[in-house]
């Protein structure tokens, strides 16, 4: 029997041991609601504290600029509704690009409702976004400017610094978010130094945390509104019981992951050299999507001649987990509208599949899943061309 | 040392052994995105399947109707911007009462800015709503009642059969919703029965299971948008991963709370009584707040001529738990509305603190309450009077 090999975090991570130890003593121990004022309510909020001390000594912000959420989607709906609603009295002209995560794309096309005027940024076909058109997507109406900084489906970096540089320069008031939920603990972040960044997201489940917690950073003095009403904490911007367990997960996830990120960073670009080499030395009719200059975390493979489904599920029946497109959409059947903004050829489309790694992965894995897709890709390119 | 004492489980409740024992298994194994169609991801999926038909058969409805959140907030959130976007077309009036919890009076109040016409059923002295005006206060417009099954500061308990008996006898277009979070696993629900309510919220936290996960009942064929965007789940009506482990942790607490439901209940009656009865009888200058038709969980208790912020930090630095009001406005300084809504009498509002129990508590535990308080109030007292 072999054992199961799991390429898929980027769609959700494998909790680190020492993550799930500790959620497991808060929700023993630390059950009390932080919002109470007795002493089983500050010890929980001394927990809540500490976590978003963690981040912002990670991110280098305050923490009052530190918004815990249910997650990235939840970070991703407060920053662009927030934003929005805050800020429409000064114009309905939003951009973003043709490739952001669905949390984005869906909720800013959602304001079209409320007269939301939405401008794009084109990517080009290595999956990186053409900033330098930017600024002539910003007019006087521009309030809000939303841009990815890792592709969760390729992988693939923008200069966020660059593009936030931009927009603040030609209109100040804009507020500039970027969803940083593929790079948070890969890539390194400065805030302090990103001042033209006022909101971003994370994700804890993306590095090794729990699920259903995620934070969003807002900087001092942005103009932005609740979306979760009720009594309002952390800042004024959010409603609800704060997770506590979640949150204390989070903390020691970002701990680890941030400490090990360089070490993490260096032994995944190992494995991705080897995936990507060896995969395109030993097996014809594929191409590797995206730019040289993208994380090692993700590789999108486009297999020409097959149907990405019938492979993925080929993988996964022998303890394989591979991802078709992102996780998020895998569900539906239409094409990623990742690598449709990417102009990725018709043959090729059909057949792509995303391979992400962990610093947990080893070449023994890799060496294993080629071998696979080597074994049956001849039969599956067979079936689908009768 | 004596132990700690923990009488605040309106405002979080202590997970059982078994809920941390199953969110531990669930973080460590089943650590797939349940979107994904791999191995891993169909896993995760079979558990949140499995948690939601245990909610179904518990509530007795389907399994397509249960909209997992990240809790009460959310699913109030969900239910009431949810329901107004979807029907704002046939009106812009909303009903609801002048006590509900803070996730659905600030919500709705913040309608407002979209020309919500709110209408409030008034609560008498006994902290019930007055359900015989809500036929008055229908109109044509009328749109969306919420009315809360268990108020979460008195522990009353509203009449919810027969006021959406009301609502849609009236007119059969409103849409009927109830805040369950108190009354959950604590009073029986059957949704099959109660064919008026369209929906209901409910949290995992306030059953001992975990805090981030709560859910709403979407009736089938409810006219409601989504609130959290993004690529739509769960019968289209929420986007984001779904949080795995607390949604096993909820399914557990929910199966445990629900077989005990009837024992549980027997056991804090008997609870409740002693307490109300001895502290009655021991301490001058009190009031017990709420109807006699209230769940034994919570007791209010007005003490005349104190301050209830200093009783429940004297008791707290003692180790016993209590809030003053309930613990989602405990950082606020104004007034619980849910008091001013029942009008209690100036000399009684300040020092009101609330006893909320749960099975695990003893009488030996209440008879320290009683001894404590007993002891310090004449001291509280005095600081006062001068």
């Amino acid at each position: 029997m072999t054992s199961e090999i799991y390429f898929d975090n980027a769609a959700s991570t494998k909790p680190y041991d020492e993550v799930i130890i500790r959620m497991t003593e808060v929700l023993k121990y630390n059950y009390g609601n932080s919002l109470s004022v007795h002493k089983k309510g500050l010890e929980a909020n001394k927990i809540i504290k500490s976590a978003a001390q963690t981040l912002a000594d990670i991110l280098k912000c305050n923490t009052n600029e530190i918004i815990f959420t249910a997650g990235g989607t939840e970070a991703n709906n407060l920053a662009i509704k927030g934003t929005y609603y805050a800020n429409k009295g000064r114009g309905h002209h939003i951009i973003t690009s043709l490739y952001e995560h669905a949390s984005i794309m869906a909720t800013i096309n959602d304001l079209k409702k409320d007269e939301a005027d939405i401008s794009y940024i084109k990517i080009d076909n290595k999956g990186v976004a053409n900033i330098n058109t930017l600024s002539n997507l910003i007019t006087e109406k521009s309030i809000f400017v939303s841009l990815m900084k890792v592709n969760n489906e390729v992988g693939t970096i923008n200069n966020i610094e660059l593009a936030s540089k931009i927009v603040k320069e030609k209109n100040n008031n804009i507020v500039f978010h970027t969803d940083n939920v593929q790079g948070f603990c890969k890539l390194p972040v400065n805030l302090n130094k990103l001042k033209n960044i006022d909101l971003m997201s994370l994700s804890g489940h993306k590095f090794n945390g729990p699920k259903g917690v995620g934070a969003l950073f807002v900087r001092k003095g942005t103009n932005i509104l609740p979306m979760m009403n009720g009594n309002l904490y952390q800042n004024h911007l959010r409603a609800g019981t704060l997770n506590t367990a979640a949150i204390a997960g989070l903390e020691i996830a970002a701990m680890i992951s941030n400490k090990n990120m360089e070490a993490n960073l260096k032994k995944v670009s190992k494995l991705n050299k080897y995936l990507e080499e060896k995969i395109t030395k030993e097996i014809d009719g594929i191409k590797i999507l995206g730019d040289k200059n993208k994380v090692p975390y993700i590789t999108d493979i486009a297999f020409i001649n097959i149907k990405s489904e019938v492979l993925l599920n080929h993988l996964s029946a022998i303890d394989i987990c591979v991802s078709s497109g992102s996780a998020c959409s895998s569900r539906k059947q239409t094409y990623s509208h990742v690598l449709t903004a990417m102009d990725i050829s018709t043959e090729y489309i059909d057949g792509v599949i995303r391979i992400s790694l962990s610093h947990d992965n080893t070449f023994e894995e890799i060496d294993r899943l080629i071998k696979e897709i080597k074994l049956i890709l001849p039969m599956l390119r067979m079936i689908r061309r009768k």
